[in-house]
Formats: C-alpha cells, sequence, structure tokens
C-alpha cells in the first residue's frame, strides 16, 4: 500500500486557532483509508506507535538532560473514551524519572478555598519534565459547564454563572497557557473524541466483565445523559482556546489503535521539534574535568 | 546450568534487623557463581530483569485498582553507582500513571525552614502508587553526616551535631518508616553497593566520553575524597535502621546486569506479596451494574 503521510495526518486533527470551530467536522470513527484493508491500517497504526514511543525516549533523554522545556499533555475525554490506556501505551517507554501523572478528582475542601486554577498550577511540570494532566483545568469549563451548581460550590464572590463567566474562564485559560509557552512549557491539548454509540459499545463491554465492575460507577451512566450538553461545552471550549501557542488535536477515538498512534506521533513530535540539546561544556568546566582525570588517573588503580 | 535459587539470592542481600551489619560482608562485585561462564550468568539475569519487569507491571495494575497499599522504594549509593540506570530500567514496564520518582536536590530555604524530613513526607507515594526516592532522607545521616556544616545549615535550635544527633535522627527514620508500614506503605530500601574501584573506572569512562561531559560536576571527584566517611556513615545508618518492618537490601552494583536484576526481583516480589486484589463489588453495585445495562440495552442502539 503507498505509505499513508503522517504530517498530513497529524494535520487533519490539528484544530486551526484562525476558523471557526465545529466538532461535526472531526470523525470519531476515522480510522485511514477505507480503500485499504482494516487489518493492514491497524498494523500500520502500530508500527506508528512503536516507532513514535522509541523516538519519544530518546527526545526525553534530551529534554532531561537540557533541562529547559517542559511540556505538559493535556488528556480530555468522554468517559471510556480511552485516556488510560492512551497514557499506558504512549508513555511506558518513557523513563519514569522524567514523567508525571497527574489524575484530578474532585476538588477538596483545601482546593475549593483557592482559586480554581491553583490546584493545576501546582501539578504542573518541572523543566525537563513531561506532565501528563488526565483530565484537567479545562474540566472547569466542561463539567463545570453542563453542572453549573459546581461552580457555586467554588463560592467565588458575587459571581453570576451567566455567559461571560465562561468566556472570562476562556480567557484565564488562554493566559496561563500563553504564560507557560512563554516561559518554556510547551502545551499538548487532546480531545479524544469517542462517538456516543461506541461509548455505549464499551460500557457495555465493561458490564459485562465481572473483571471489570469495580471500575464502574453509577455517574458514569448519569453523565452519559448530559451527552448533547457536553459535545456544546467541548465544542465552545475547544473553540475558545484553539490559540496559535496551544493548539488542540482533536482525536479520533472510536479506533483505539488509531487514537494511540496519532496522539503518540504528535507528541514524539512535539518534542523532537523542541531539540533540546545535552548541555554545552564550558572551557572551565573542561580543565576541571581534565584536572579530575588527571586526579584519578593517578590513583594508584 | 543448574537453575540458581532465586530467593536464596535475593535473601543473601537483605539485611537482618537482629544481626550487626558489617558493610565488608557485601561484596559489591558479586555476579552470581563464577563456575558458570559470564556471559550465561549476565543472559540468565537478563531473564530475571525481564521476567521481574512483567510481573511487577502486573501486579502494580492491581496495586492500583486495589488503591490502599502503596510502595515506597528508596534509593542510595555513591555517585556512578547506577541509580538512575535501574530506575529506567526496572520501572519502565510499570504504567506511569502508577508509579512516581523524585530525585532530591539541594533543599531550598524554603524547605530549611522546615524540619528535616518535611520535604520527604510532601513526596510520599499516594495509595495504589509505588514512588521511588532516588537519594532520600537518609541523606541526612549521610551527606550531611560527611559534611556537618549542612546541619548547621538546617538552624536547629541549640543542636549539638554529636553522636546522639546521629542515634536520634535514626530513631526519627525508624518511627517515621514504623509510622508508614503501619498504615499501610511498604518500605523497600537499596544501598546499590559500588566498589571505590568500580567508580573510578565509571567516573573515567564518563571523563573520556564527550557527551556525557555535561553530567559531570566537580563535586563527583571532592566527593569520592570522603570515600571511607561515607562507608562508615552507610554502614552506621543500615545497621541503625535495618528493621523487622523496613529491610534494606545491599545490592552488588559493580555489574549493572546483576544490580537491576536483584532489585526488579526484589520490587516485583514485594508488590506481589501485598496481593493486592481488584476491588469487590457490594451487592447494591451489582444491582446498579444490571440497571445501567439494562438501559444501555434499551437505548436504541
Amino acid at each position: 500500500m503507498p505509505t499513508p503521510k503522517l504530517e498530513e495526518i497529524a494535520a487533519k486533527f490539528r484544530v486551526p486557532h484562525d476558523k471557526k470551530f465545529r466538532l461535526k467536522d472531526y470523525e470519531p470513527d476515522w480510522a485511514g483509508d477505507k480503500d485499504v484493508p482494516k487489518a493492514e491500517r491497524k498494523k500500520f497504526a502500530e508500527k506508528i506507535l512503536a516507532t513514535s514511543v522509541a523516538e519519544l525516549a530518546e527526545a526525553q533523554d534530551r529534554l532531561y538532560a537540557s533541562d529547559t522545556w517542559s511540556v505538559l499533555v493535556v488528556l480530555q475525554a468522554m468517559d471510556a473514551a480511552g485516556k488510560d490506556g492512551t497514557i499506558k501505551h504512549v508513555m511506558s517507554g518513557v523513563n519514569p524519572q522524567g514523567c508525571q501523572v497527574f489524575s484530578f478528582k474532585q476538588p477538596s475542601s483545601e482546593e475549593l478555598d483557592h482559586n480554581y486554577l491553583w490546584r493545576y498550577w501546582k501539578a504542573l511540570p518541572e523543566r525537563g519534565r513531561i506532565g501528563i494532566f488526565n483530565r484537567s483545568y479545562y474540566e472547569e469549563v466542561l463539567v463545570v459547564r453542563v453542572h453549573p451548581e459546581l461552580a457555586q460550590a467554588e463560592r467565588i464572590p458575587d459571581a453570576e454563572i451567566d455567559g461571560s463567566f465562561w468566556t472570562d474562564r476562556f480567557e484565564d485559560i488562554n493566559n496561563l497557557e500563553r504564560h507557560l509557552t512563554r516561559n518554556g512549557t510547551k502545551v499538548l491539548k487532546f480531545f479524544l473524541n469517542v462517538s456516543k454509540k461506541e461509548q455505549r459499545k464499551r460500557f457495555l463491554q465493561r458490564l459485562e466483565d465481572p473483571s471489570k465492575h469495580w471500575k464502574f460507577s453509577p455517574s458514569d451512566i448519569s453523565e452519559r445523559g448530559y451527552w448533547d450538553d457536553y459535545m456544546k461545552a467541548y465544542e465552545e471550549a475547544i473553540d475558545a482556546t484553539s490559540t496559535k501557542w496551544a493548539p488542540w488535536h482533536v482525536v479520533p477515538a472510536d479506533h483505539k489503535w488509531a487514537a494511540r498512534a496519532i496522539v503518540a506521533h504528535t507528541i514524539a513530535r512535539a518534542v523532537q521539534e523542541l531539540d533540546p540539546k545535552y548541555p554545552e561544556v564550558s572551557p572551565e568546566k573542561l580543565e576541571a574535568i581534565e584536572a579530575a582525570r588527571k586526579q584519578l588517573e593517578d590513583e594508584k588503580g
């Protein structure tokens, strides 16, 4: 088969910052050129995943050594879209010393006693590290938008939860990401775009498999009831926060193998493009190295 | 060749809590039965490493799901003993979502404004996670002991840096680890035991390889000058803190392949022995699962 053009595929799912974003333009079940047999496409995707994981491991080693850039990967999705599996498969080749994963649960009362970005700030990756946010500050304009009573629990003085409340939040988030990218954090945002139909299928699989019952929460089903509200919230949030400096990637997630290959390729390419370099050695240091070498050689062996 | 008895090998390097510990009883260059050709032993060690990494990945998945135990792995060693490489090779098969690595550098002034265990407490692993301390609170009785001026920088009121200062610290540390093990954190401590001769060899290799020059710090060599003081500090610390609840493992580290296999096997076996279980599903939850399944099946497909 003709080798699909990787960069073209990746570009297809990067949301342009200067055009209106419409979720319906992005197919959840995209999985390559349908003229090619599915088994071949799947095999190709698996090859891309493996290559990208190896490339990422190599580039992350330089990232860690250079200790200048950091990378923030934001993963957002509806339940059962494959966030956990994506983290596992894309990041497990990377040296755990240079990788941090944070999952954000219900905010604690200490967290609610701070402004809504505080707990995410605290978890931002250090220089040289790749930080993964498994859910993120975007929940503040997604789940909180679908359930505005959660915004009330934040006890913001005199807040009216109206349209400008959300556009203010989009602005806060864009400003945060602007600040991060200005100061050495590359921000990569992924929405794993699963269809309602595929979610139903995966939920049913989980419910039929007793070994997966412990993972089930009744809220999984009740949130599904808000599907259209969520899609509207995602569409508006992605439209408002697809910036030049921190683009969104809307990744087709009905086929796990397609989603993982696209995410892995995108992260690997982004870290390679930062082109982190092993630190340069100053003439003073070279002298110290020469002195150290002499000292060690003179030791009785 | 006869298969070496793994549990016997592992036990060989576990420090008994009820006997005087002497560092000289532990050979840094141990690498299996010398009657067996080295290539065979190395191959065997690599097999153990691969098997252990797979076993650890499986057991860690259950650890994460059960959300009850956590595991703290303490790694201590002289420079160039192979801490970073061990972390990379032993932990890189593990889902990064369930693994956290902390490297402790020079304490900041905020950290020095707290008691000396504070910064380590903050980084303890959450339930369900494996936390790796690349260097740890043991530095407080190792580098600080060799350089007592560092203890002065901690500005403890009326502290006299004498013998009882260090035995008090051993007691603090034992009490911390007692508390942790009582409350669901398994504590595994490893001293990667490299010989002075092997360190010299590795330093020279680094100094002769321009691509590794950036890693060099003149303090690497100056600390080597305190070798005997460090060995004495390690011996006393390990003797005082080898407890029933938190044993030390003194791992021969002159051969990286031997060290990695022993560390991987020990961690994997320890997590397996915790025997973490996927959570049980209550009858109420089973009912909710049944209801959810029905609801999904009734949806128009």
